[in-house]
């Protein structure tokens, strides 16, 4: 993240669609593939921005593989390989590299995929950009858009562990937050068991905080939605660890938790139950993203983790 | 490129190959898409290493595109879109980005495709990873491997224009080579016509200078070349600008042409040339790489444009 006059990512990348004649905004591109679709997103990490202190080689590379996994897991569709980019600073040596790549296989496999090839090259700061491929039959894509007035706003697994890692670290706390933070798992098993249950009607990760995930669901499907604050899956130990507020806070707008955020059809909830353990957080409303506890609702605004670039 | 006791790109490949699990090396990686390849590639740029100083934001987009393109091409592949993930760094404005990314689109419109999304991030250099992803019919897939002794070696277009760019305008001297060097053209009508041909065994591009591509076709084919010194296609002006063992050195090893190296069945030449122009260079032979001139053959080393990357 830059300061000053900085562009934001979501204003700049209007303005990058809007010249490259529109883009799709999804977790993946979306591209015929004869009876299937091809999905397939890239992310540039970096060591100053993406990569924790603490963090350690073969985790760099893990990191850099699920997080794009994570895309194709939002997409409903199942991985087809992984490739590659790496630009490496003049001080990574061989332990380095062996780990570094390591992380990329190890991750791969892990998630029944590999690491097709890619690039290497000579970088000032670790740069690594992966990019991921899957494939998802047609009638089976999740996308952002498709959620419905009257649909639940569901979750997997529990939120805002990631963040409760990056504040532990910075407080020099130690907890196990910080593995949450550092060797995320996506949720591939997840999106493909919800795309398989016909019951999503639109899905995304919320690899930038819940908040930002429901301002772009809330966007490209042009409706709005209720978040239950008592509902919400907050990681457990997190309140005890940061307290109520802080723990909120982290939810909303801290990047780095790999679930998958979507909404189900009002009779499909008992198929998506089937398809992967849930939480129901909140409903589909006509416009806003509110918060509500104990009858109350508040607007709440979208505050992810926000990359700003440019001048 | 960094300096001392640096890994060589190729070792270092083949390090990465080993602890990945095996890794094709070809142009593209390969990935069964039902009754076609899915054929993919990514290539990290940065401003330093890849962007002369002269290069403009549009043509810094374009080569971008263009690089991934060329091995999209090197397979006989019909282009399915790019993906693209640019690091900016603080200094780019937007009239710095709208160039940028218009030379992403303008370049993948121009070659029948587009630009299917990606990611937007801040670094501290400019860093553009582009990823290229394709269709071939599976009996059309070329590779590198698969060339024959006794099967002629050709390529498509001029040799070492890019080379001569580069040189020009290093030694600040006007020259239309420089354009070869800041807006490549990659042959994708070309290595798409040659793969319906059927008559060629081998394929890939010479990116970094046909010195190299021979060592790798070698490599991966287990066989040798002998290049007819006379045969090659030099471009013209190119001796007249650096004189004639100026011209062959950056024939062989400067980087920055996007032709296509090939071997084409000894009876195939015929259906070769009905495809696309193409200037034959030399034989399959047996083993080590030649460069032949008046009966007399003396060998030559690959030295192409090599990165060298880590300590």
């Amino acid at each position: 993240m830059t300061q000053g006059n900085a562009i934001g990512e979501r204003d700049l990348i209007r303005r990058i669609s809007e010249i490259l004649g529109g883009v799709e905004n999804d977790d993946c591109a979306v591209i015929d593939a004869g009876d299937r679709y091809l999905v397939a997103t890239t992310d540039m990490l970096h060591q100053k921005t993406d990569f924790p202190g603490i963090m350690n080689p073969w985790q760099m590379g893990w990191m850099a593989v699920a997080v794009n996994l994570s895309d194709i897991a939002a997409m409903g569709a199942e991985p087809a390989g992984v490739l590659i980019a790496a630009g490496l600073p003049p001080e990574a040596d061989l332990y380095f590299i062996d780990e570094l790549f390591s992380g990329f296989a190890d991750c791969a496999a892990f998630y029944g995929t590999r690491i097709l090839g890619g690039d290497t090259d000579s970088h000032q700061e670790l740069t690594i950009t992966g990019t991921a491929l899957g494939f998802v039959e047609k009638e089976l894509v999740l996308r952002r858009r498709g959620a419905r007035v009257g649909d639940l706003l569901c979750t997997t697994g529990v939120l805002g562990g990631a963040g409760g890692g990056l504040w532990a670290w910075q407080q020099g706390v130690e907890s196990e937050f910080i593995t949450s933070l550092l060797e995320p798992e996506p949720r591939l098993k997840e999106g493909r068991a919800l795309a398989k249950s016909r019951a999503v009607t639109a899905m995304m990760d919320n690899s930038d905080g819940l908040g930002l995930s429901l301002s772009d669901l809330s966007e490209v499907s042009r409706v709005g939605f209720v978040v239950q604050e008592e509902a919400l899956p907050i990681a457990p130990g997190l309140v005890e660890m940061v307290g109520q507020e802080k723990a909120l806070e982290l939810v909303m707008s801290a990047g780095g938790d790999f679930e998958l955020v979507f909404t189900v059809k009002p009779d499909g909830l008992e198929a998506a139950r089937r398809a992967c353990g849930l939480t129901v957080i909140g409903e589909v409303v006509e416009e806003g993203i509110w918060m509500e506890k104990g009858g109350e609702r508040r607007r709440i605004e979208a505050k992810g983790y926000e990359h700003r670039i440019g001048k």
